[in-house]
């Protein structure tokens, strides 16, 4: 058995207002705590909210920045870890981050977005690569908003053996099939766990629907919010596999010689 | 504008009965072509019912087998299309196939099922290609049942320009939300109609629940069915995409350069 507690932070968030956001993302990692979660997940851009402007440059942070800092040091102090969402600046690129703080205040590595959605190209450079952080309750792989629409992404955390999969959201309204959907998908046709925490609320420019979810490999909801703010903590058993694996096999029934020859798909 | 009438042959099949099925084909075709449609898409495997013992070998047939040559006479006389599953025989080979007939009763094509799902590996020797089928109404592509489960299988023909994709189905209870999954996401992430015909009833050995759909690229479904037998004809405008599709461009914003560093995925 192997037993993870995770809150899905579903939250309002203030458009460029990073000390309010940043003081609920405190708090949050202090109530997730006293309610036994193990790791708290935050929505996509949580700390400045999801701005496309010049400010962004302004708000951003490197890694070491100060707002993460403090988060790293609230982690610590209630031991609790952390997937936060925030605009990472390094050097002159900016990067839609998410940050993995272990329970220790340590920072476990970090995820940048890969796809880009829209106007986030003019802004964001692209991230690279799909990491796969691995925890004693199993390994964990995120996603940013976007990313999820995207069968591939999922399919190359499968293929790494990641166990569940995090998703830092964004998604407005009237897009919540949108999000249903990929987040049902995403966990059926790979055979694993799906978190997902989204935003609420009206943030001045977009409204949020929140509707977080856990989703069980075999597809169906174990956990889904409505479209108020609150931060459930689900515990669920990370090697409880779908039944059907066995017979479904979608990774090992894969037909990559046939894939491979198509020229346009790789 | 692009309009296609699909008639969705949702049967109950019976099992080994291959001239009970031919009759109940060659009476759908005159149905659906006095409903106006233009092609009739039947179920996984219909000719013959779903069946995976000796008596494939028995029942199966070449392209010109006898049974094909009266359902190819009956679109010519109705000038009605048809996608038909049916085990196919070559040489010593036997294919999962679903072969394209068209209004003059001329053979389009034809797809051999490129995922086989747990037994069907024993008696079916895989496809190789994804085909697709260009008719004035807007490029087709075909998949049987298990097919749907992969997402690279979608994408492969959405990269070659399929607008319509037709899936021949047979699944059973208590899979009603993995196809209701399947056939959303593959719609919706690929900016692709999809036709889906599934079976209905018991056949001695399965209970297949129907719920045949057309859902459109914006990941809603025009039509769904229930659980008993019907031939609804639905009539859609190809030309009609997802509005969300000019933002979206999930063909378009693929990353292949991070895929492709990624081994196992190809």
């Amino acid at each position: 058995m192997s037993e993870i507690s995770i809150a899905l932070a579903q939250l309002r968030c203030e458009l460029q207002n990073k000390e309010q956001n940043l003081l609920r993302i405190l708090q949050s990692l202090e109530e997730a705590s006293k309610n036994k979660a193990d790791y708290v997940l935050f929505p996509e851009l949580y700390l400045t909210g999801y701005t496309m402007n010049e400010q962004l440059r302004v708000l951003a942070e490197p890694e070491d920045g100060e707002s993460i800092r403090k988060i790293r040091e609230q982690a610590r102090r209630y031991h609790v870890g952390a997937i936060v969402g925030f605009p990472e600046v390094e050097g002159d690129a900016l990067y839609n981050c998410a940050l993995f703080i272990g329970k220790q205040g340590e920072i476990i590595g970090k995820y940048r977005k890969v796809h880009l959605y829209h106007k986030e190209k003019e802004w964001f450079t692209p991230g690279e690569e799909f990491p796969v952080f691995s925890l004693p309750e199993g390994n964990i792989g995120m996603m940013i908003t976007y990313d999820i629409e995207f069968p591939e992404a999922a399919r190359i955390l499968a293929l790494k053996d990641v166990d569940i999969l995090a998703v830092l959201a964004a998604n407005m309204v009237p897009y919540q099939h949108y999000q249903d959907i990929y987040l049902h998908a995403r966990a059926l046709e790979n055979h694993i766990y799906v978190a997902a925490a989204n935003m609420v609320g009206l943030d001045n420019e977009n409204i949020f629907f929140g509707e977080s979810q856990i989703v069980h490999p075999d597809g169906r909801s174990i956990y889904k919010a409505g479209n108020n703010e609150v931060i459930p903590v689900l515990t669920f058993d990370v090697s409880k596999k779908n039944p059907e694996k066995e017979l479904l096999e979608y990774l090992r029934n894969r037909r990559t010689s046939v894939y491979r020859n198509e020229p346009g798909f790789i």
